[in-house]
């Protein structure tokens, strides 16, 4: 029995075959949604079955997928998600606020939570027969869709702009991926993909663009459902607060808890707060004004995976904020960078589009949008050895001395001053 | 009942009680090993309680430890290990072995194997009551202390030489540890952070020199049994590859195993291979020479997590290959680099200290050490994410192109000719 219905346009509600469009509504560009049929997934598919289940990673969720299984065993696409939950005391009792949980996406193979966009892109390659992928990226992105298309023997090719952090680079050509640099930004870099996936054939997993990234992403708000909510039986709303660049984690992340609460597995919805660089805040402009036309910005932050002038997934990810009752928040990139060394000193190493989460936290119980016994996870969504610039911009350098006890004595003296 | 017996030193095998001596041994300097009461483990703990464990990380095994439970529930250092398995067809087909597997500890909290030594480090120190805790390090076993000691709200100090890869240093300084970049190599940090320790009081977890962080690296050994030789019921001994700077992640998973031989567990003890970088190559030497003498050399090596010029557990390093019948082999820095590109082929981005032991591998089956059918295991020490720079030196740079598909299509009819 089939549970891919439909994808239906977010914009014009247009409905269309999965056979018929395999990008965006082909009226207005609108993103498509992928329909389930949970009459479906009922019938073979209960929590227990799930919770049950001795698969550690995201192919758990098989069952409330709109792919077959990839294979891939013994691979890194099998090892994407199941990341985890830390719940750091010392935050806790700083923000005064309690249960408070952080979920580490930088755990995932290559670092980042978009592994789990690209693990799932890569299953709808196989069965739609794609032989190369393409992707524009700033980064992260890219480097998911290049390690899961090695993992699975697929060639990738990766538009990311040349400003795109090195170590990020590195991780793209490492993985065998054929990588272009274009000399212009990310936006140039999507538009190029998108010529190039038309001009040869390619399967596009742009985000935004491939309606796939976003049931990948949903996996998160299963494993914070199946981790947090049911595991502890949390009798009030969850508060979950995510990075937002494009949008496309955010609306991801609430198609997931949409999915569990039209099974009936998920009683309180959780409220999603969207946090934005100061500096490339598009979504959070709108939500702001209380409009739906979100307006083109030029994004300047240090918080690369976010920074981004037109939100590719802008209104479904303005709706995940609305619809639950959650907010938009703006940091500053100095808010940003604060909040690497904050989570550092738990043990927990951040890259700025992923402390952003955390910053928008600590303004959101400043301005009281988050009480005391309201629970709160942060995402984050991706490794601080992504970008080390930025991490040591974080900090203060280390002193250097010669390898006597003279000179550490001398200087420990110093320090204490 | 205790189960930590007592200590030995390795070269003159004088026995010391654990309350009398915590560093290597007084009389000649040579390293601890913690001996373990088995009759006492074995009447409370078998294979069966063991691998029933829902504990997925290096805890499950705390019967086995010389600790106690350290708490830090919800905490980076309760998520160490359990790092997954890969079976990576690819390679196994090239090099006509099989089964064949790489285990990932790139994928720890603090992307490196050292996590494990670093966690029971911190748990001993919480048992001492020890406030403080220091090291030397290249690099990752600093990091993970500072990580582990950031998650358990221990001040953590980190003597590394100044010539440490950025990403390294960073994550130091981010979670937060007092670091002294030392103007000198390794060993001239190693001396001064015993200088320090003594002076201060601090406690010090310097590889080689505390017996505790084999005893962490040993767990290593656990999950190899657990997740390949216990679930496969192996009829052969596996051959686990492992690299070898100063020795101490050999010793200590070889520790592991004869831990469980010692229980009964495992029948076949697994066969050894230290794998040395050409430039930093003492213990192998010293293999080739068939003599337990092992000299210092001037290390020169790109792989920085292995290059030592003195290994501080040369010895153990040493009979764990001698004592199971495996071999020492060296590689040089091109083989190192070529092996981080065969590994990201297959999705996997290994630092350069990693890839050698996989480099050692290719030359192995070579040298016909290794015939089709034995079972092999590859330990990846740490990500690729850790140095950056070596990994960009292994692959070519990518291209920069105008944002146009001219461009594009121009620079693809290049690259095929």
């Amino acid at each position: 029995m089939k549970t891919f219905n439909s994808y239906s346009c977010s914009v014009c509600k247009t409905v269309y075959d999965p056979l018929e469009v395999i990008y965006t509504c082909p009226k207005d560009g609108g993103n498509l949604d992928i329909n389930l049929n949970y009459e479906v997934i009922s019938k073979t598919t209960t929590p227990e079955t799930i919770t049950s289940s001795q698969d550690f990673s995201i192919w758990r969720y098989l069952p409330l997928m709109p792919v077959v299984d990839p294979g891939c065993l013994g691979t890194p696409l099998r090892s994407v998600g199941w990341t985890p939950l830390y719940q750091p005391q010392g935050l806790s009792r700083e923000l005064g606020i309690q249960p408070f949980w952080i979920k580490d996406d930088g755990r995932n193979p290559t670092a980042s939570f978009k592994d789990r966009a690209s693990a799932v892109l890569i299953a709808r390659a196989r069965e739609i027969k794609a032989e190369v992928v393409v992707t524009a990226s700033t980064g992260n992105a890219g480097a998911a869709l290049a390690g899961m298309a090695a993992a699975a023997n697929h060639k990738a090719v990766i538009f990311a702009p040349k400003s795109a952090p090195p170590a990020k680079v590195a991780q793209l050509l490492v993985f065998g991926a054929s990588v272009f640099l274009v000399d212009g930004n990310y936006d140039q870099a999507f538009d190029l993909s998108i010529q190039a996936a038309n001009e040869f054939g390619w399967y596009c997993r742009n985000t935004g663009y491939n309606p796939f990234t976003a049931e990948g992403k949903k996996t998160a708000a299963y494993e914070i459902w199946e981790q947090v909510i049911y595991t502890n039986s949390l009798k009030k709303p969850l508060n979950v607060f995510v990075s937002v660049g494009d949008g496309n984690i955010i609306s991801g992340i609430h198609k997931g808890f949409k999915d569990l609460y039209e099974l009936g597995w998920l009683k309180l919805m959780p409220r999603l707060f969207g946090v934005q660089a100061e500096g490339s805040a598009a979504i959070a402009n709108a939500f702001r004004d209380g409009v739906e036309n979100i307006q083109a910005v030029k994004a300047t932050t240090l918080a690369d995976s976010i920074s981004v002038d037109l939100p590719r997934d802008g209104l479904r990810a303005l709706r995940a904020v609305t619809l639950t009752g959650g907010s938009y928040i703006t940091v500053s990139d100095t808010e940003i960078l604060e909040a690497i060394a904050r989570l550092g000193r738990e043990g927990i190493f951040a890259e700025p589009a992923a402390s952003t989460a955390f910053a928008g936290l600590v303004k959101a119980v400043e301005r009281r949008l988050i009480l005391a016994d309201d629970p709160v996870l942060v995402m984050i969504t991706g490794s601080g050895l992504k970008d080390v610039k930025a991490a040591t911009n974080a900090v203060q350098p280390a002193p250097i001395i010669e390898p006597t006890l003279e000179a550490l004595k001398k200087i420990l003296k110093k320090q204490k001053k």
